[in-house]
């Protein structure tokens, strides 16, 4: 991108007041688009927000997926995430598009995606990803891989659900130390809540589809989660994985 | 009821083949009922179900449920509860329908009304009364003061919600030990959860409508309740204190 | 186990001020945990809560299943119950994991499995399962096999439905003498309404997601029965036979 | 309305091919109206419809009710019905508008009123009208007044829900004797199954929101009454008295 | 049925006081059903209730329903309907069960079967069969061939939805003249409010799924339905042809 | 505003390609911001769309509704509009806010105020607003006012609902000549689709919370409206007279 | 249609007093339906709503559709649009159906066709139809070629959603430039509101069920829309997108 | 609390292996809780979340929040936060409760009470907290005032909703600066996708109960915000501007 400047660089100078709001809203909107006919490819995104670029696969052909990410990888983007990734598109991209060489990785169950090179964990601290049971587990890959293809230290605790209580407590250590704590779980989904009352920093909850009846596809988990009476708890979409990643990060990097 | 049968004798008669289905039937049917205009009051049903007589408060005319007190006490049930009772028909059936000398208790906040004496305990065990938070004490009262006036003995434990677990362990020993557990908990219902996971006895959930937003006036603690994972918890409706106080009595008077 | 203390030697203890709640926690707290890698199976609880051990099927791959039912086998259960079990997955244990000569069987529609000796019933009296149609039997049988895995000596009404009244008369008898009832309906699920106005006994009902249309997948079976205005009725999650026949156990060895 | 053709007159016409549609159409679109500024008064529809004219009370200021009844009784009405009518409205009808020697009635609890002189029973034969509580008494004489103020005979039966069996089967006679019968009830609403399941006339189930917590206002019995496994069962709106009164007498005084 | 009393002949009794209820109850308790094992086949209700005898066909093995509808024909009924039946249960039916000569009919989209001979009408006048568009036809032909088996003459006026006002008005004949009218839409269900608006004969309205979106399987129009705003419209449950044919054939032999 | 650039100009600029659209932003950023504190009041706003301004009046105390409105008279608005205005508020702007000799006028059902002179018409045609019933008269004149408030000519056609049809077809002339009609009902909604099946303009639907019971607060009718079979019907939320009245001036001005 | 008049001049003439409404309705009511058995083909519509036909397809066999389009180009449609077309019954039009020669459309994703010669566009500007995401891209198809089918100049902007705030500053003049404006978003929906803060022209939106978890099938979508802050926004059903593009193409023909 | 430890230097102990997770349980649970009879003050709480003691206040006698607010000041407690607090409930704190020269602050609308001196700002940048309209302010109020007790620094961002785009981008600089945003919006809760597309910094998203119709009481914003598009939005409770502020709060002091 040349010798422009970037997002941070932008703001200070408005700090400093060097420049007006206008002048770096109007520096913001110089060039960052490609265009590639079906999407608008913004590659200055990764810039502004310090992050990989992510795609969304759901409901998009895997020929535009493949174009999506051969434009990122030719301006030298080092780690994408495909999210909602079917498994052809998966073969697709990584025999078609991802050049020999570059990693690639998919998880099926989580069909998550990434590809490129993982970067060296600089978050403050360990960011703990805990699910209630085994069924839970696709959903938590999703938001292991990507905080660590983020960046961050990540401790997996998987299976510590509610019903066996000494299951948990053995863990209390890790809970207690962790910087974000990603709680994971279908059902009643008091998980987050539980965690919550031992943990003393950020929990964001996952509610997800796991489970049946009056589960209603994830309602039960999500209301359960939204009425958690401990502090310290919020919440992204049912089943939202990469979501409750993608904020962990952000918390494990604040102002680092 | 002279010396007519009562409808265990019935019934055992009806085991030894000595009475057919069919006269047992109509044994039952016959003249339990007083016709008092607006309601049929069902002398027979304490007999038959071994209980007091319980009048359901809410949407009756004063003057209504102080005919059917009266009627009951007329007939020598020494236990009657009025559920869902108004203050202003509390302070009615007070003055003007229940006799000088018998025993009258109403609980504001829990709109339960007790008219007689309260029997000995003769229950199997102890039942424990929980609740998360203060403010689903009097949801936890009217299950407490049913469960007395069904001659068991109550062990209150309120205020022990999950958000200071500490609180919850000091009390394991009497969990551990109770015969039945009633649950209370508004929000997101994990009480419920939580107690079945450390108890090895039938535990009675009951949502409260405590809480706002997304508690959706109960619903996200009776879903919690309701795809709870861990084992043995059944669910009545949301602040229904008395029917869940009902069913713990008569697991704790199981075949004695 | 050795010579350590069970759940309930424990607890006696504690009672007798022989142990603090905090000596308690601990020795609660200390070995019964195998871990075998996804997930982190409990041996003791089968000892604390009194129960065989149980396996939730959905969701787990077959060799994780498997892992767990060898680690169970491996410690001396008598009695496994895998419930919401494929049937691919029911193959893979019967032929691949259950050693030859322990008893197997797998229930198809109820996608329940037992694995291991049914247990001399050792409850107080008989628990009635009923249905309202013949399409309620798969989750009616979820319910009666979990309750004969757990000792109990089960009575079977099906298609006893509320639109033949004369059908559920001839019952009468059986109805008024279980010690529980697991009262089981899709639809309007007027049964458990029903039941519990002739029983004298704790009914636990089962919604079931039978009928279509405004029957919402089970909601309108479900709300029915916890507004049933009879007394004694506690309801569990949509087509929840197992949750049904567990808690019926429980109350059915009541302090036994 | 002086020798114009009566609506029956116009369409026997049609079948005798003595006049078109068209024709039809044109004629029936004439006069019958009155404007009152604020609404349509439209006396044809009594004569068209053959039933009293019917004012919906709600939401109208009290003079517009007074000025839209006083435009029918001057057209000669003999039966007006005001439903949702508020007490001040009701009170402002009978001493403001209503003539002296005009019969006035007013149900507070329905929000009913009748202006005018109740015909001679002319159905074909007795309509049942039972509820399954005393609370839902107000729905049920908002049917049974409005069944009679259109010429029927009416049976009520209130308080004969289904906790009480025996008290259901005294009125068995009632019951499958009935032409048509109006069931109503709030909480789980079985009442209406279960008259379907004795009766072999027509059943019209109302809904009422008598209840709390899972009753969602009449939710709960909704969508039981909808589901319900009976055959026969016809439901219509929640609290909605009046419509199963009127649709009860259609049925009533079908080709009569 | 030898020489054993019928219904009707009983409430006679009961009627002229020549019997008690108590008698008649025990009389009408007796001998109609025939253990099959897997259900209790209730020969007598098709006398009871005075119509063809209805399986529902939903989730019951082919086999089972093979045996129900055996027994039947053996015990002499002359039509039985099958609803939700699967194709293949209805080509297992036509080949393995009914007898040679006896005619029989399967509607493949409304998965209704008849086995028998279609009665005569013998209703008191014309049931109209309205659909809004042509995709609720399905659910229309399970109500119109119910109506048939029911003895009904029926006259179905398929397409006439509220899109097209001239399609409707062109039907205002054989509207007005009904005797009664199912009215069956999906989407906004308007068709039953504006027949109820010309018609003044009772109105049984069906709800179909047919729809997308906000139709939310039906719910849009069952609420649209139940809030009609004219006089004399009652709703069934959505998709429910059947229970919409079966209660308008009722009100049109309503005391004939 | 001096000799600023209007928005009409700035775009024409860009469109001429005499200015940017990055300096169009920075023109339309400049300076129409008066900040009073608790609310920016956006003076360029009526002019950028071509509209009085409007103030959405719930929620805010009075002083500061008063505030805001000062703030616009100061700054020549010559009509301005305050929707969802409690009458109190209402008063304190008439008498302590509006300079006299200003036109005031309030809506007191409709809760709509009206501050200045109302604009000649100059709008392409009339626009129709309807309701069903003449409950929804006051989301009617919220809407109709809005209207005149915008500057377009109104026909009134109240109280033409679906349960009179005759009453509708006297108003065929003007709904097939209206330019965009407004349709308001609450219950089941249908007006707007037999409105839309007869005209040819587009046809703005407002549900009303009018009714009880299934009517769920308008949902009933907004699900109606929204799966309206007839094409050229859109929605907005329930009881927003103002937000169809506002869209159907846009279509009424459209390229004006 | 011969010599007959069609409906503008029937109204002018209505408009003129040359004609009374009553004969215009007769005059409206004549000949133009077709009848083919299944279906009411009203060739007068297109004539008088002055746009080509449109058939629903979904729940039609492919030969009903193919005997209506028969009908529809024998009388001399000149466009015929087929929504919600399965792909085999497409693949039946094509090669059975439609001449040689006449022009065939089918778009798989949005299952629209289009039969015949788009006309040129002859609306007073240009329609903007904007997606949030690719992913909406199928409907915002079926909204487009429908306003191309109906006379209308389109201008797509395809991916613009408001998680990059800069792609949609980019597209600033041809927003503020447009007539109507068909805003398509699933998920959170938040497109129709920004748009509508920036244009000044009508905003369609539609709401998609693109999303998953909380997004219930496009109810997040759709309800977001109708609450949107902004005004002039309007919201047909989900994934409705020829439901938008027919009502902006009204607005967009205003009057002309 | 003397010379025991404290819980960080309890876990560094476990951390550093001086101590195992059983010995620091112990310590954990040893004496903190003060028994006050209606509650269990757990004040060892604040030492072990490092964070002010907050006191939940609906559905709490005046009394008992006096009561557990004085046990609180005698433990030294420097700031005590209640939340949901009813006007005469923090009349009676202020007058009999707290000490004369303790700090006391009260905010009527977010019923919000603080007690103490709120603490120098320590975190570690600034916690942007933003509404979408005024209507919002007092739940904003409850988040700012909650930050600011917990040693915030708050930049407060008020009526920048999305109908005014220009409002918005003048507060970019503020947005793009921050640590964590608040951002706080009913309706359709379109502000947390706007800000979290421009801001690279967590959101906390909090729905508010702002809005009519299809709001369904912050329904539509909840939803909305869940399923934001953008990445990097969580959300709490409708209307829990304190649950926010407490979120916030912990990710602007992460492992600081």
């Amino acid at each position: 991108m040349g010798d422009k400047l970037d997002t941070k660089q932008i703001l200070e100078a408005v700090e400093r007041r060097e420049m007006t709001a206008k002048e770096a809203l109007l520096a913001l909107r110089q060039e960052p688009f490609s265009d590639i006919g079906y999407a608008n490819v913004d590659h200055h995104r990764a810039v502004r927000q310090g992050v990989p670029e992510v795609v969304y696969g759901a409901g998009k052909p895997k020929e535009q997926i493949g174009g999506i990410v051969s434009s990122m990888l030719a301006h030298g983007e080092r780690m994408i995430l495909v999210t909602h990734l079917a498994p052809d598109a998966a073969a697709f991209l990584e025999t078609e598009v991802v050049p020999e060489g570059t990693p690639f990785r998919y998880l099926t169950d989580a069909r998550l995606c990434t590809i490129g090179v993982l970067p060296e964990p600089d978050g403050i601290g360990t960011v703990v990803v805990a699910t209630a049971g085994t069924s839970d587990i696709p959903v938590a890959e999703e938001a292991a891989v990507t905080l660590e293809a983020l960046g961050n230290r990540v401790k997996r605790l998987y299976d510590v659900g509610v019903s066996s209580p000494q299951v948990l407590l053995r863990h209390l250590p890790d809970i207690m130390n962790a910087t974000v704590i990603v709680a994971i779980a279908g059902m009643e989904g008091a998980l987050a809540c539980i965690l919550a009352g031992y943990a003393d920093c950020p929990v964001i909850a996952v509610p997800t589809s796991v489970g049946y009846g009056a589960s209603f596809g994830g309602l039960a988990a999500l209301l359960s989660m939204l009425t958690s009476c401990s502090c310290g708890v919020s919440v992204v979409n049912i089943d939202n994985g990469f979501g409750a990643g993608y904020q962990a990060s952000m918390i494990n990097h604040v102002r680092k």
